[in-house]
């Protein structure tokens, strides 16, 4: 017995990895995807790679009130434009994970003053889960709406989880230096983004803050139990997928490595996804490209304790997470569809 | 019930491609693997993304009498060495498909000429069958040993032979201008392939001549009944995987478009990885990055027939093919674990 | 003393390229710019790396008459465009080089058929000179309106011109496969040279034909004395700058491979920006980077003739070219300016 | 009057650079170039890029005591090598510009730790001057032995300068965090630099140490006047040429923007290959490729002040600093030969 899905803004790059999974999913049937830009034309013109796979049409949104009541609705939409929608799915019963940013942050105020933008369904973030399984497993669960993480988010948190947990962190400490593909900038054209200007080159940018920097203070700081403020930077770097993340931190007390590897292992024990490196070896994108996996490796330099964390900004950074939510939202087996190595080389 | 292989040489490309594939694979367990350069090490130490799915001991060649007995190897060992390796488990009764070009070529003497060569093994020749399903499909499900054919080579037959077993080329016409990812040179490092010699640069080799080019001729003139020709340059350009193929070649008469796509959409009509696109459609590489497709667009322009193909180097043009062979060979579902979507973006 | 020039469309790709060369150029002086979408802006804050070297304000060019009257103007304006400054400009007594193909082809009615436009100044076609001085050098010199060729097409003509001109190519023969980086397709965004569409992937283009094809057609046709029909593939690969260029003839009569060495380098014998080289080497895209040479190989593959050309699609393929030209049309050394090795690795 | 030069090792990455850049220098003449690899090959042999330029054959350094002397050799010999043939030089009276490590690090028993080298001249670490001009301009301009710095010490000091030369950072804050072209790690083939291994990927190395880091410390301890401690990890990503780092550190007093501005500017005042970026903009490696330029971002996230650097890792960050070194030693202008923009795009 299948589940039936919808997909809104499938045509994106977020769109196009769900879709990759979803059709090779035994427990899923897509019932319908929206697009705005190539509304009219079948999934498989606008995306060659799912000739064979897939021809469903793409459907304007504005129709939405039109499609069949699906048991899941996955929102691809931008932040803004998403929690619009995100709230008429949820009101006719459907049950919704939103890649946006728009339900990841429980402070209404400080969505607002991040992403510059009005937040016009406050009642809506206490339904809201944060989606990252190895956090928030059980009430992604019963979640009617799970706020799908962000990429750079996943790595920082879970980089850090173990240690700040135990209380373990100095508030102040910490500095998250990310590399991501440009992927991770999304499909829409832009100067930016042109290929003859971000190849070859690598820059940084949100040097002031970047809006995923308040959700990775909330999750440290209800792990912590007290406030943890991070220093976050993001880069990007000429590769189409995939972030690693070197994570700068100094410890209330210098425990031995041997006691903060068994922290980790520990803490992830159940976490077929997190995959904790041997002392001395530490991740590169190369290990996780295309996967669900998020790869960690720990270090101390002097007196800061180092975390290194490689994952795919379209897998376990966006997509393979959220089909990693569906499963846990309908009692599939966590990994289903998901039990596949990266790609390599 | 599954049936038992063994890898020789699983540590190179090839070899990571292929096990990539079978760790997914509902019907084979790996038996054991060798490799000289990393004997004694777990196969997740010599590449990380395998962690968690596959923990065999690489195994020295020297000790393959050691081994235990298994329904199918797959050598994935260089021309010249693969050779003996084939000749020894053939011997012991087991089946074989050899990555090597040492029994893709029925003429001993031409494959002396074109890979500088003793060829010791001239008997084994007339059991090998050139692993090419689309045109072989029948002779593979039997075969004791299957050559698994070069990865232009592919490009080159799949593109051709609808209008070649028609016997429309004009011998003397064909050109076959191929571009490949740097992986198809596999894993020994050389200047050549040095990251910063081979990024941002493109050139051609093999102008006078790759030792490709007979297993092409070879399979067209056996599919026109009479010699064919062709004119075979290769190129690297800075990609991983993946190859791109444009076919010219000048027809014994001037067949209407739309005949031509009825006559490759008819030739392929039972084979499930090849795709023929729309009129006026062409592939990229983009479109079946690790994947088992081998996509074709075909057109005129002025007097000459263009086909433009597209494949991954090591999937429909070396791993990929050599399990859809397995497929065959074991009467599992042609494309048991090989049917998902390219990698995109 | 320096010559004064302005430049039409500056801040495209040939225009930063262009305004590299011209910093540094002994002779030039740069008096004014033209952008549309920066007016207003320094040219230093639309291209960072010219801080320090050029601080000039981008002009909107609907204030060209405006402008002070110089002694050259570069038109980096595109096709169709910039055919209605050119002629301001000539009428206003200032020599132009137009990098667009609106004055390359001779034939009016050839031009509007390839490029899907009206030609609205016919009689300034014959002032027109086809901008490649290995051909036209002492035309050149004199021009009022130099036409700045295609990058392609001074790929295909300067790999083809020494067996051409001796009348030995058969017509019909030709087949030019050209792999390109990406800076061809200009600096406005688009969804095909965003950089997580075409990195990693490869793709052809035009393959019914392309507009460069008319240009190849009428040099090699006018250097030939009789008609040379060449089917010609531009391809698209994941680099910012180069194109390779691999060329499939069949000649009248099969010379020896030292007679056509003889034949090259005899031909290009006063041509400081052509190396030939030495049998059995092929030039790559690394070795011409961001340099004015254009370098070739040639050699047989049975009955086929194989040249295989090299340069930088912005340098000799455009900017550098057009420094070339500039440098012929005012008397300074050919090479002023230009003299320096492509930029390696 | 040209002064005679010398080079040791000119066949890897940083000969190759330096031979580019001095071909074109109005004061230079090379004498002689030596190889292990390449000796008795013409230097255009090995390097394509400079036919036309360059015809030297290379020279076993075997030879050394046979070639004539000149005003200067520039040592690219690796680490552990070079000592012992600069001490040769020294002796017989040459000045000498080493791009090894061997004389950068006053303490040889720091040395020796972090290189795992013996040093057997420890009396000529005296003698050595580390040769960042905008340091120590005045020490250069006489050194026998200017120890060229490492490329990531140069982003590293100079994007720190400033702040701690007035006391301003707090010892214990400062994590150095790096980004690095592959072309930094030489020209020998390696698995970890073959080209499908390192594209598409980004990695951490060094992360419990790395043999810049002594260096790094010393010239900032020196110019604090006490000691400063860093926590320096560099990384690995897909471009050839370039390194962007970003420096987080605390600061004693929470300075005003404007007054941090101010005093990089002034500092800088005299350094003409020092970019302080407006605020709110930041370098990206494109704008400094190919090209002699250290450009510098500065802004403050939190509590943390953001210093981000980019350099070309060949340029100013080895080849380019050592011609400059050069001008500062022989009188010539600090720019000579250097003064031209970063190749884009």
């Amino acid at each position: 017995m299948k589940i039936k899905v919808g997909i809104l803004g499938a045509t994106g790059y977020t769109g196009a990895e769900l879709l990759r999974l979803l059709v090779s999913h035994p427990g899923v049937e897509i019932s319908w995807l929206t697009s705005e830009k190539f509304s009219g034309k079948k999934i498989s013109e606008v995306f060659s790679q799912l000739i064979n796979f897939l021809d469903l049409q793409c459907v304007n949104i504005v129709k939405l009130a039109t499609l069949d009541k699906v048991d899941l609705v996955f929102s691809c939409l931008p932040h803004g434009a998403s929690m619009h929608f995100v709230e008429k799915l949820l009101k006719s019963g459907m049950r919704v994970i939103d890649f946006s940013g728009d339900f990841r942050i429980n402070d209404a105020s400080a969505y607002e003053s991040w992403y510059n933008l009005k937040h016009r369904y406050r009642d809506f973030l206490k339904l809201a889960v944060y989606g990252l399984p190895e956090i928030h497993r059980e009430k992604i669960r019963l979640a009617k709406l799970v706020a799908n993480p962000g990429c750079y988010s996943t790595t920082a948190i879970l980089g850090l989880a173990p240690l700040v947990s135990e209380g373990l962190v100095k508030d102040g400490s910490v500095v998250v230096d990310s590399k991501s593909g440009l992927s991770g900038g999304g499909r829409a054209p832009s100067l930016e983004h042109h290929f003859s200007e971000s190849n070859e080159s690598a820059a940084a940018y949100g040097v002031t803050g970047h809006n995923q920097k308040p959700e990775i203070e909330q999750e440290l700081s209800n792990l912590a139990g007290s406030t943890v403020d991070v220093t976050f930077i993001p880069h990007t770097i000429p590769i189409s997928r995939g972030i690693l993340t070197t994570i700068y931190s100094t410890l209330e007390e210098r425990l031995d490595t041997e006691d903060i590897f068994q922290l980790y292992r520990e803490y992830y024990l159940r976490d077929s996804f997190i995959r904790i490196y041997d002392k001395g070896k530490f991740p590169a994108v190369k290990n996780v490209r295309f996967s669900n996996f998020c790869d960690i490796g720990i270090e101390y330099q002097g007196e800061h304790f180092i975390s290194v964390v490689a994952l795919d900004n379209l897998g376990k950074g966006a997509s393979g997470q959220a089909v990693q939510n569906m499963n846990i939202m309908f009692d599939f087996p966590e990994d289903e569809g998901l039990k596949y190595p990266g790609m390599y080389p």
